[in-house]
């Protein structure tokens, strides 16, 4: 379900820097030189221990539909910069050309590997950086957190409903692939739905039970969803009233040959009600009936009631994932890392006052180092574009920020390439999986790497080693800065 | 730049529970009864001392544009609910019929005041709960945050910069339209300068300056936008390098009649590199450009730089506002309060156990108090919509939470209705104002409110009443309750 047209705006998606740099770069006869561009995060959000890389679908979309409409060239003529006619018809003219590779939709990743390398002309790759920064940056933070709430919740069902809590349209219905991609099970949001087949799920609201008599709202409701009644019983009092009306009108579908499937909760205290809530249902031979809690969820509550004993078989996640309320921000970044000239490729690099922000220079190629008698992933390995590994040579890898420690020596490894080529000259390469098949990507690869990494809170930090070649190259950009 | 084309694909922009409520209130004949919905927040975000309503442009080019292609139908048959053929028909038929009420774009509002009255058909005012929350809930969230940064930046120029860190793209135009409607004076983001006509503003990336040699890539860029040459100087050293090569290239450009108009520094010590930059440029003659900081900033951070005796003159803001970074999501609901039977409103009930969370019944009327001797806002006043103020006649306005504490009784005051008539039957009645002249309104509004409301650490509760009538009606609903 995609619709060229739904990009069709997308051409003034970008700061106005990036216009401003492509037309003196355009102006200066430099538009058509060749730069690569490194997008990669410097933090895994949420203390987590990975990352959940997602967005590509979203770039793939938006670079085969780039153009720059008539109405845009009419907003730039606008414009107090005072652009040359020549310029408009570069922009009239204009379709993506460049290469492009990425990690795979679902991978683990982690800081400062190359999500996407992006390699094309000045004029186009600075024209491109906020658009991917945008869609990497969000899907990413929405896939992670919701990796990490799948991985407490183990084998519930897990559904998300942040539609309404969600940064507006777009990030409601991109939010809701990402959250299905890492392990989510289904969506309220049909838009989503429609638009990526995921499986969506609903029930009632409080409004509905407010209209009228609780009883007779269920029965109602009952009435015409016979195979899909899931009362929300929290509108007066949940223990009192609710599950009371709830088991009614279940005894009554019964009658009809029909079962219930779950009970809603919705606000208050959720292990309080469960208890006493799952022992009525019991009690009324009701024990085929689910229960699903809302409200305000997220992976610290759901490990909080888990440890109470509390066995709710649903979770539905809105606020704190549709918004990744405790961290709304990846903060990934798209730094120059290299120029092309007459064939060649130079490293360029950006200092900083704060270490962690320098960048590794070079046009780099990734790997991910399996080992084979574990089964298990030993670090990454990232190296200039042109090195070449030999699986047959001993390989060490180093922790990234101590590199004194946890050295890892894998001798019997695999040398998987993380960035695969998606666009070259503009021509896309490969069929993006589908949504389904990146999901299952993503729940195979999570058996791959130990578990010290996955843990939600404190989780071991996963090697990631820069080549000798890499390392020194980048060692001696920042020695000549520094002897300035 | 209004294209309904934009909202052909918003039809199924709606939770699943709300098509099966549509559904099954459809199903039983009850989807012509009219029902009455407010909109409203509980708290305060970022624990300010107000909001600023925003998202009401977003929510009527939905409802005037909203209906449902033939491949949502034909999504919605997939659907597992199995729907009747003739709720097909009233889908393809639907525009929406309904009553809109709703505050000004630019308001300040309180918790518990309706921001929005939807009255109108069960069926219609189900199916656009999710969205009118979406549009509303953001909106208001980056307009009451952007409005904290205005409050205390006062003169400096802010410029909102936060596209790459937007949830996705309909957040970065909506967001950068809150944040100019709330007293940002630009924007980075082209989309948004399209299509609100916000003023936009751009310099260069590191990659620019990356690209060669540090001084001539500021000729290079000064040569072609000589009258908008703002370097960006922290790539390699603010102080050693940046600063004195963007002096070096201000001097040349003044030798063509231009001036440099600003340096910006994106990080490391915003105070020292100013102190220390600010010398640098005045002992060179210039003391005519501006400073511009930007880098992570938000309210605190801006008072902290000022309290140093920091004085940058424009700010650049992204991630801090574009996000809502220290509280992500508003929380705003939409909830039933009336329904309709033979004409008359008979009021209706959400109880909680937890206290806050009980709604306030009624189909309701929302007035703003303005005191004539102070030219200040006293408080609001919530009543039945059918009630009848009397300016003569004393009023008595009290503290939300503290009923007896803060009594206040203005003797001469006009009663200013908040609730604008927006769609009556479907029918748009007003043309909405102007973004500037939204963003006019709520600068002024500013003015009417005792300066204890608008600061942005431990304001002062405003006073917002229920008359009489609706106070005696709430609490006798929810003694009622406690009787059964």
């Amino acid at each position: 379900m995609f619709h060229v047209s739904e990009y069709e705006d997308f051409g003034l998606h970008a700061d106005k820097y990036a216009i401003n740099m492509a037309y003196a770069a355009w102006k200066m006869r430099e538009g058509d030189q060749i730069r690569a561009f490194d997008l990669y995060y410097r933090h895994n959000p949420f203390q987590n221990g990975y990352g959940v890389f997602i967005g590509l679908e979203r770039v793939v979309r938006y670079l085969s539909s780039l153009t720059f409409s008539e109405e845009d060239i009419a907003y730039l003529k606008e414009q107090e910069e005072g652009y040359e006619a020549g310029f408009y018809d570069v922009l009239r003219a204009f379709r993506f050309t460049g290469d492009v590779y990425a990690v795979k939709e679902g991978s683990y990743v982690f800081p400062n590997v190359p999500l996407m390398k992006v390699i094309g002309s000045k004029l186009q790759v600075y024209l491109i950086e906020a658009a991917l920064l945008g869609f990497i940056n969000f899907q990413t933070l929405i896939g992670t957190k919701a990796a990490r709430i799948r991985h407490v919740a183990q084998t519930e069902t897990l559904l998300e409903m942040g539609l309404r809590r969600a940064h507006e349209a777009d990030a409601s219905i991109w939010g809701a692939r990402a959250a299905y991609l890492t392990g989510f099970d289904a969506t309220s949001n049909m838009r989503a739905g429609k638009w990526f087949g995921i499986p969506t799920k609903g029930t009632m609201s409080h409004a509905w039970v407010q209209d009228g008599d609780e009883l007779e709202q269920f029965r109602k409701y009952a009435q015409v969803h016979r195979d899909n009644f899931t009362p929300l019983v929290d509108t007066y009092d949940t223990l009192r009233s609710g599950i009371p009306n709830a088991i009614i009108v279940a005894k009554e579908l019964e009658g009809l040959g029909h079962r219930m499937k779950d009970v809603r909760i919705d606000s208050g205290d959720l292990a309080y009600q469960y208890f006493n809530g799952r022992a009525m249902l019991d009690d009324a031979g009701l024990g085929y009936s689910g229960m699903i809690a809302s409200g305000d969820l997220d992976e610290q509550l759901i490990v909080s009631l888990k440890n109470q004993g509390v066995k709710y078989d649903k979770f539905g996640i809105g606020t704190k994932l549709s918004t990744a309320y405790d961290q709304p921000s990846l903060g990934g970044v798209y730094k120059l890392v290299a120029k092309e000239e007459d064939g060649v490729w130079i490293p360029t690099i950006k200092i900083s006052g704060t270490p962690e922000k320098v960048s590794t220079p070079g046009n780099k190629a990734y790997y991910r180092i399996f080992e084979k008698e574990t089964g298990k992933y030993a670090g990454d390995y990232i190296t200039l574009h042109d090195e070449i590994i030999d699986p047959s040579e001993p390989l060490t890898l180093y922790d990234p920020q101590h590199t004194f420690a946890k050295v890892m020596k894998p001798h019997h490894y695999e040398v998987q390439p993380m960035l695969q080529p998606i666009f070259k000259s503009g021509q896309q390469l490969i069929t993006l999986p589908s949504l389904t098949d990146s999901r299952q990507y993503h729940a195979q690869e999570k058996l791959k790497f130990w578990s010290e990494y996955l843990r939600t809170i404190n989780p071991a930090r996963y090697r990631v080693s820069l080549s000798d070649k890499l390392y020194s190259t980048k060692q001696k950009m920042i020695q000549e800065r520094v002897d300035r």
